[in-house]
């Protein structure tokens, strides 16, 4: 196996590569010209697709990658005055470099929360001050889903924080770049999660299911955004070859591949935790506990440090909160049984010597 | 022919699709899974081969797209106080929806050309004013190879802006979205109108040449930028999955495939340009004639509108300046001498009604 | 005379002091506590007197300086996506730094002028290219009055332009840093060249006609504006101690202080550019011409670089133009008319020797 | 007592009016021309005073408020990739609109505190990852001095924060804006809590304190900062008549007016806390406690929301937490014994109702 050749592990998501069908999409799409920036048969294409799936209202922009669709996505529900009530755990606050701040000078009302998922009432303890000038404005709910913490909302919890929103003339931003696993998980369609949850502006993930790049943020009420068309221009995320985002956003959305890759990482994930809480059960393993429910495709688990170092040599995987010893294992559509029980045997091998 | 398969125009080398060796090159990454956000063995490589040609100094940062390596390369070369000296009719002022200003702030100090291209005497109209506070910092000098004009720097013109941009304490700056077409023409290898004639970052393109999407910034000079691993997560240009942008700029780079499809558009649009050129000789055609010299794969042309819009419905491409009925006509790597050949028939036959 | 005391010159009307009237009103207002950030009771009779002058739908935002003035005012008209046409001389392209870019993201759409001054054809060069996400979108005219030529647009000009731009879906903005010298020169209320001439939105001036610090944004029609009570405090001009800003600017406007003001340093500047043109006329002067019309309190001069250095160490003033040998000659409040004559007597002096 | 007479209140330091002596010394300062933008005698004098209290090195720019001296200060301290790690309840974080965010994309990384004070062990929960480009990077410790909850940091406190921030490659930045009440409040010259103490660049507050308007960004350590002059400008906090911002901090800073004002703010704190102690301790008051201690001119209280609202009808000041029943009562330099006598007095009558 030469270094282009790395064994697949429970690092991330994007440590996969992409779906054959995704590949194959992108071959079909690569016909002559057409026109760039998104005036192609396949962005058209997605757009009706979308429709189908999230609403005929509903506006897409397909965009380069996740950053990109939350930003945009966000910018979009506010003007400059405005700043968006999240999780302290959310992608937006501690993964993005900064670039909602830096990009569009959004500020982030952040909220402590157990599992990474705000309720009306965490909203509330970010959501005041409007008219106050001293006080940024708080214009917009962001919400993760599957979470950063391998945790889902329900449509009625998704319900409940729209509602309240709503409520108080805030608007729903969804962070999907993995609502696919969520949907998945759930048994429903996508659009009882979003449209019909009252999300405003969701931004779908594509990467970490299957496509080699491409996100889409998906305008689900119109009158809750405005000026995507230029916002994504200027916000660097306005692909020339538009079809071959768009392609592969097809390949997923149709036939459900979105959902069947997302279902799979689902399961070897709920594989991973069944093996191994089976194993606590039996007295087969200790040292291990679990620090979150693992309700998609991510396992988060707690055990020594020296004893995680060492199981790291043989798969790789990240620490979540190294202090506290925990760690993040996530699986992928390409993960296999196979994969994952090898896995699990190391665990066991490392926490019984 | 479906609405999926459209004829090959002279709009834009952004209507072209992915050579096929490119899409060869995704598709052999397309193994098994690879450390995220560049720790795979494809950057790895990508890098080695881009200090093969540019200089063993270099530092190669794949990003998106062309509005992303610029924004993110000309901010790399300034403090916040920084401001850009360009040609007007750059992309990076008419083209870019503002993003350089509203992403890093950057004022561009813009130029009037008859051409595109700047001059040390051009550059002095506005490099002046350092230590005035009043006056935004002119701290980088930006310029486009090949132009958008379709004209070209020679290896001396690049390097006597370089030495005056460095010696009023400057930096340089190549936007060289269609670079490949450049040294094509001027059949020099890369460094001679980069590293050797003084540029200290480049942005480097290659969706226009061949590529899905995924441009590069390489630095030529480390001491002239800074921070450029934060800026690209910050600005939104990071992939996660970057072995896919890295493996087509590796496809492109390797056995001068960029050479060979930059020259082959090149030679297109001379035969383009010469055809009618003759045609105009033989009296076969009048009411045409040439705004810019074409020295790669664009013919910049004026002819009555009416006529260009006769000539539009049959074969797609954009007007220029509407105002003065210039057009311009692009060529791509895909471009056949047949496509050549049937466009002048077009043109000759539209006019002469 | 020490440092603390120095010669009124003819460099800027910066370098004037406060009006006594101005002082008076300050001491006036520095009577108890008053409500913080503009709750207090001379804001209120601010707000009162100026929607006297320039209409009952006014909404006054009294600010820290120019800058601040003229980029609130700017942003408040335009979303994100917006950019501002202006001639290339004026303040907010060419003396702020760089602030409309870095504070707001705002790019200007530049058009070079003989006189400083836009026409609805000069406004055409740029104002184009809506609904094209690739160019920055052109939302607003931004016109100075008096301009920074020393020029001044009449009541129909100003107008014009703004019918233009109305009918073109821009907004309307007027840098009056020295807009009491423009009222006082055309003789006319300060409404017939903002309300009821078409501005939307007034930067109105008071610093340098006799203020100690203080302008304030005047919202002439709310329908295009928005955001102010935010815009002004993120973008940190928002005083604490209002009252003291909005005490000088009713001194100002009460019993046309700034009328006054304003129309006696015209009258200094044209005693000035009388003066030397009588002596040229006479013949006893040579080697000086004039580049602009002296319409308010600026006189623009040309003469040999020797010469203007030799008068410069006499009596202060700036280059404008140096390269042209062009020099500009500032009048203020407090300019006498011993002061214009010995000035002449200095420029006669050296420009005959 | 007409409107523009309103009795002193305990709701902010920023009711007050201008001292007597700052007054004065700006009718002092009104005489003649003087260069513009700091070009004039009052400025050089004051660089010279502040060099005298806080060493040879300092580098002093005066600017008009306290966002505008915190914004511009912190920006100065690092580029474009940096964060602030600051406390929840810093003014930066809760107070100035998202100015920080929005002017300079600047994030706060922010920490709970019980009283507004960090600690090397707080910073800590913010300060780390360094060079993973997906966070953002911790650049800069922000204190508040006082706090805003009318806490102080003691000369070791400040010192332990400003070692360890320095060990961890960051910069130490201090909002001033009520430095002298600490200074005052600790009795040792300001020399000792800040570049004694390890801070790089100080906010210094005079606004509260006695001053019309105006601030002062202090660059204690030039090695830590960067571009102030630029940055002034740009964040259009650069005053043109400047020479009125200095002399008021000239007239707080020489002969020890700012410690006379800010001690005697602190004198009437501590008045107004120790009589409604001694009146709870007699016995005579009830359903009042104190959530902070006083330390300067602060006096946080916790009561009943309709005995507050009652006591406000009477004397006019701001809840700090609503929901907490929480309270702010400030003094200031012209708050008077006998106005906390008769505070109290209204105090106690309505608590005994």
């Amino acid at each position: 196996m030469s270094v282009f050749e790395q064994p697949r592990s429970f690092a991330s998501d994007n440590y996969a590569g992409a779906h054959p069908e995704v590949l194959a999409a992108i071959a079909e799409a690569n016909v002559g010209h057409q026109v760039a920036y998104g005036g192609d048969a396949w962005t058209s294409r997605l757009t009706e697709v979308v429709r189908g799936l999230l609403g005929a209202q509903t506006e897409v922009f397909p965009v380069f990658n996740g950053t990109g669709a939350n930003v945009t996505a966000l910018t979009s529900l506010m003007p400059r005055w405005g700043a968006v009530v999240a999780a302290a755990t959310s992608h937006i606050n501690s993964d993005e470099g900064g670039a909602p701040e830096r990009v569009s000078g959004l500020k982030l009302l952040t909220v402590d929360t157990p599992d990474g998922k705000l309720t009306p009432e965490l909203v509330d303890r970010q959501a005041w001050g409007w008219g106050n000038e001293h006080r940024v404005q708080p214009l917009a709910v962001s919400i993760t889903q599957t979470t950063e913490l391998g945790t889902l909302y329900t449509v009625d919890e998704i319900r409940a924080i729209a509602d309240h929103a709503h409520g108080l003339g805030m608007a729903v931003h969804m962070d999907g770049a993995r609502i696919s696993n969520a949907a998945a998980a759930l048994g429903v369609p996508l659009r009882d999660i979003t449209t019909d949850a009252g999300v405003d502006v969701l931004s779908f993930g594509a990467t970490k299911n299957g496509a080699l790049y491409g996100e889409a943020v998906m305008v689900l009420d119109p009158a809750a955004a405005e000026g995507l068309v230029y916002l994504r221009k200027l916000s660097m995320q306005l692909a020339s070859k538009m079809r071959f985002v768009s392609a592969q956003l097809l390949a997923l959305l149709q036939d459900d591949l979105h959902l069947r890759s997302a279902g799979h990482a689902n399961a070897m994930a709920a594989r991973l935790r069944g093996s191994l809480e089976a194993s606590i059960a039996a007295g087969e393993v200790s040292g291990l506990r679990f620090s979150q429910p693992t309700q998609a495709n991510a396992v988060f688990a707690v055990l020594d440090h020296a004893v995680a170092d060492r199981i790291r040599e043989r798969v790789r995987f990240y620490d979540w909160g190294r202090a506290a010893g925990e760690v993040r294992w996530m699986t992928a559509f390409d993960t296999t049984a196979d994969d994952v029980d090898a896995f699990v045997a190391v665990i066991r091998e490392e926490l019984t010597r």
